[in-house]
């Protein structure tokens, strides 16, 4: 190759060539071949004009352990996502969770401290509440079902609390899962309203689905959608498909609705702040 | 972010954007700032249409075992390339050198095979040899004399025997380094005619640099050039400056010369072949 080639090579197609300087984010996953953080990140990372990239690492649960550990001297590592199956099972590798985020038990997000020490976060929870109060639902003081206490469920639980709604049913299939949740709010925050009930949403404000009932069109709807009235918001946070049949049946009941996208763009968002990528500040500027 | 728009990414304006599914090859440096490896394989990748993406890795020497620990449970990884100042301590972290590589103790190229044992390649030598055979010199039976035996010097020694030099002279500025390669070489190869001896290129056909003297224009020269006669092939393995004052003084003695981006331009090939990321088959076919 011709030194020539090398250097015109720097001004890519892209804008912006990997160099030896660019910092990587790596996102795991196992398998990995059909998550589509990479693109969603690189798309973020090249309209923003960092020299940043990110790729997938697909790492099997036995492999995960030496993996983190090895990431620690990576000293041009942006960051690490996490998704399925190793946002719980990460944690036991990381030095630190922030706020809420430990008692939820998992992380999305890893920001590598310059001394190699590893620190996680959950942003499931504040994505979501992001993406309802910029839709113009603030969830303070409504009166709220959420459906699903799995990984996500936990986490928006936890968000609606901290954002301050004015009561929280839970409801799970297994359920002294949402039992154990309600519960352990409770010991952390004394004063939160949160209990467990049944799925009917009759008389909420708030209705969340926060299970996968809903990404196969044969599978039953998460709650009785016979119930719910004009003026509900109705929420899921499945995203394929972006509009679910609870979001359609809601619709047609005059509910007002929110799929799951916002959720995600808002985590983006998020973990880019975690990350020092991009400089912290209000998302929401005072109006 | 609109659904849409994560589609439209999955076509970039490089022709396939990073996704789940991509292979990617990680090169280890300490610092990495100035490396341009990345770039130089990111344009292979594209050029051959592969669904690879290269990043560098800062890492530094203490941080190198458990990183590389780690990279054996990444099942997307494509390959780890290796240059300063990993190259010599990497290999106690492998599972096997091939060939004549073990007996060189760097590595600059390290295979994962599915089932997580890592493989090391030494191309430096290799890369050397092709690139004079495509520039038209064989070193089949010519006079050779080497001068310096670090990393880089010892692999091409090694691949002049096994590419049939009839004559190698070595020498190095700490004698004892050239002894003990010449003594290494001939107890692996009885026969192989090496030897130490002075820098001195009178009668050699064939007169290597393989110092890092001629990287800045202040230094001495490797050889003496009054001693360079025309014929000789004289080559410096030194790629920035591009063209060396060995090399301008070389040809202004009507040598043929050859500078140091062939050794380069071969190993990139040599080292997508040894990761399975082409095809493997003779590099110059049979004409």
């Amino acid at each position: 190759m011709e030194a020539r080639e090398a250097e015109a090579l720097a001004t890519s197609a892209e804008g912006r060539a990997i160099s030896g300087r660019t910092r990587v984010y790596v996102h795991l996953a196992h398998p990995s071949a059909h998550v589509r953080t990479p693109q969603t990140f690189n798309r973020e990372f090249r309209r923003r004009g960092l020299d940043a990239v990110a790729v997938s690492i697909d790492v099997a649960p036995g492999d995960l352990s030496p993996l983190v550990r090895g990431l620690r001297g990576w000293r041009n590592l942006a960051g690490i996502g996490v998704t399925m199956p190793h946002k719980e099972t990460i944690v036991a590798d990381l030095d630190e969770m922030l706020g809420t985020s430990r008692h939820i038990g998992a992380a999305n997000a890893v920001r590598r401290e310059p001394d190699g020490r590893l620190v996680g976060l959950n942003t499931d929870g504040a994505g979501f509440v992001l993406g309802l109060r910029a839709a113009g639902h603030d969830p303070r003081d409504l009166r709220a079902l959420l459906v699903g206490v799995g990984g996500a469920g936990r986490a928006i639980a936890w968000s609606l609390i901290e954002a301050g709604v004015g009561h929280l049913t839970l409801w799970n299939r297994t359920g002294e899962k949402a039992e154990a949740l309600a519960r352990q709010i409770r010991e952390v925050l004394p004063a939160a309203q949160v209990e467990t009930g049944s799925a009917d949403p009759s008389g909420k404000d708030l209705v969340i689905n926060a299970t996968s009932l809903g990404m196969h069109d044969d599978a039953p709807l998460p709650v009785d959608v016979s119930r719910l009235t004009p003026g509900m918001v109705v929420s899921d946070i499945i995203m394929s498909p972006p509009r679910t049949r609870l979001i359609e049946e809601a619709e047609r009941r005059g509910c007002a609705v929110q799929p799951g996208m916002p959720m995600l763009t808002y985590q983006v968002e998020l973990v880019l702040r975690f990350l020092r990528l991009v400089p912290d500040g209000d998302i929401f500027p005072a109006s």
